[in-house]
């Protein structure tokens, strides 16, 4: 079925891959190593926030009632009982014509309704055995409520979201010294094709070294998986199929480059047509890549990805990063796409959707997408510019510049400048 | 000088932290654990790229001049003299009426001139003695010519690049097995407070647990520096002079939090007035966060950020990221806001620049920013929340719905869907 296959959509491709994807287990790693790693169960406060009345700023607490006649002119004086550090209990409750200085963070005094900031005081920086208040304060001014952030058992974090650096502040707040994070999934990674070197031998006639498996194996652990690389792949059929039996063992999905397409030594192809492998797709309506392959062997998935480093790169983006995703218990994985103006004219024909490397541009809050013209003679050199794809849909008169196109973002733009 | 400081812009600011800054040295890692670092040096390709001219996809390798009466009725026929795949290199020279079947990457025969690919020949899956060619090609056709993406010598990196990636492909590429990288900057990191408790901790009265440097760490591993957590220093001025002095030993920076503000215990500004400090700033034109100091002390760069979480966030986006971005070599590092409407209107006065903790939608191609408005309700639990700074203007008027405002984005936007 070489010059046979089936074409779907990418869309269509996604769901039949994604339906046999199941989030990992789940284990509990330390707060230090949480980052970036997505929660498998909702979190909840283990308490109020904050979890006593507080002082949001350095001042003085008073009674409210007691500062109704203050101005700057004519201030009310009160008697300093105390003065409360943060993470003191105070120990004097606040009488009428009393007040205590407080600091920042600290527990407010009983007897205490509000705060007056040291600005709107006479004489700030002097520790004096009373204090001039220069204006009126309402009950309640200036207090941080025992809870009001957040009450005890709410929950703070939700199953599938992907944890953060402020999203460690409020583990770290609520006690969570050890985290329930989802098992990162174990990504198995290989290249097939004789011509392949490693980065590390001289190049002969011929032959090319192999570039795609640093590169996926960066795009991975990005994603959230644990790469395992696996030697290059013979093109033989029979030595594969004992090859990624063994290796289908230690990963929860195998992701391959090459050997896709209509070539006399193929392998991924040949694989495809073997009864022990259950075929998910192998040809969808997409440039570059459209021979990208799926297969389901020995009850794993296998996603096989173009050898050109543009498709695999691709290819990664539209399948594999999702599938790792799904795999890390992220909620909702999806081909999110936005919209964008096509910041120049592109009308090469195309049967199919393109997907062209480019990056964002913002000019007074419009967003542009802009195309590496680079892309195809530098293929392999502009892989590092590409913060997104713009699509081109299918047909033969492209985009007009300033007509809106679906743009699939995949790196944080870094809002290049125009031109 | 506590009620007396001088006010600066954050533009300000930042020069004259920058100007302090140097980047570190340079070290070479191997290519395995080059992602996310910034290459010290211009790299070169080493050879040309593709280093012989090759085919782009299977097909035959002919020579055009065979093929200039070929139809898809009357084929051109010609004699098959050899198999070339990927790796292999040609043994046969293709005559007149001549050609050889080619694969997908595999260097081409001497005397062809062009490729057509298999899907335009009769019965390209049959191997046989002659093939069938359906159309004419142009000398040229489908080869990709040895150097035609990259010439040997030519730039392929910059040094200041951040390493993605493709940056990661195109190294392998040429063979660079190790990397010229900057090395990373060691960043201190320590919160002031006695009132901080450990993760660990259970909660007292009038105590909080620690969540700054739980949220500081993460952040600055990101940003490429490498965290160095010390415990938690009291509030005593001398005790805090001998401490910082060895910390500052061990680190190119130091960043704190909490102590910048006009609390009788607030450490880092009393450390602000002292001899042996060379004060940088310690008041900026913002909210939060306007204390946010920063010293040299013992030739070392320190920045106090404020201790309030969100204050202690919005300082690290917009002085350590920068601090650590420059130190590790990024060239050309600033600020960079772009524009984008803001989604709703926002009216509360203030006297200097406010920075929204938000996020950026899409309509149609614009760029609408959204504040986050459970910023000061659920200060320490809407951080993670945060996608970028919306900087409205200083001034008791705001900004309406659909104004558009500067957004500094610290990110990668998630494109959540409005509402």
């Amino acid at each position: 079925m070489r010059f046979s296959r089936q074409m779907i959509t990418v869309e269509e491709a996604m769901r039949r891959l994604m339906e046999r994807l199941t989030m990992q287990g789940r284990e509990e790693v330390h707060i230090g190593e949480a980052y970036g790693r997505t929660l498998a169960v909702d979190v909840h406060a283990t308490d109020d926030l904050p979890h006593f009345d507080r002082s949001p700023l350095d001042g003085y607490a008073v009674r409210a009632i007691d500062t109704v006649l203050a101005t700057p002119d004519q201030p009310v004086r009160l008697k300093v009982v105390e003065t409360i550090a943060a993470g003191d209990v105070p120990k004097i409750t606040v009488a009428e014509g009393c007040a205590s200085r407080i600091m920042t963070g600290a527990m407010m005094p009983s007897g205490a309704d509000a705060v007056i900031m040291f600005e709107q005081t006479v004489q700030p920086a002097a520790f004096l055995e009373e204090v001039g208040i220069k204006r009126a304060l309402k009950q309640g001014e200036n207090v941080s409520r025992h809870g009001e952030e957040i009450a005890s058992g709410a929950v703070i974090v939700r199953a599938g979201e992907r944890i953060n650096a402020g999203t460690l502040a409020i583990l770290a707040t609520f006690g969570y010294t050890h985290v329930p994070v989802v098992r990162k999934p174990r990504i198995g990674l290989l290249s097939t094709g004789v011509e392949l070197l490693d980065v590390d031998q001289p190049l002969y006639p011929g032959k090319i070294r192999n570039s795609n498996t640093w590169m996926l194996s960066a795009l991975i652990a990005e994603a959230g998986g644990i790469p395992l690389l696996f030697p290059n792949m013979p093109d033989d059929l029979d030595v594969a199929k004992g090859t990624l039996a063994e290796h289908l063992k230690m990963v929860d999905v195998l992701v391959t480059s090459g050997g896709v397409s209509v070539g006399d030594y193929d392998v991924m192809a040949a694989l495809s047509d073997e009864p022990e492998a259950e075929l998910l797709f192998n040809r969808i309506a997409m440039r570059p890549g459209s021979p990208t392959t799926s297969l389901m062997l020995h009850g794993k998935p296998i996603i096989a990805l173009s050898g050109n480093p543009g498709a695999c790169f691709l290819g990664f983006e539209l399948f594999v990063r999702p599938a790792v995703q799904k795999l890390s218990g992220v909620q909702g994985v999806q081909l999110r796409t936005i919209k964008a103006k096509l910041a120049v004219t592109y009308t090469k024909p195309c049967p199919y959707p393109r997907y062209l490397r480019g990056w964002l541009l913002e000019k007074d809050g419009v967003l542009y997408a802009q195309p590496d013209f680079n892309e195809k003679a530098g293929n392999l050199g502009t892989l590092k510019n590409s913060e997104c794809f713009i699509v081109i849909p299918a047909g033969g008169i492209g985009k007009q510049a300033g007509e809106l196109v679906e743009v699939l973002s995949h790196a944080a733009p870094s809002w290049k400048q125009e031109g």
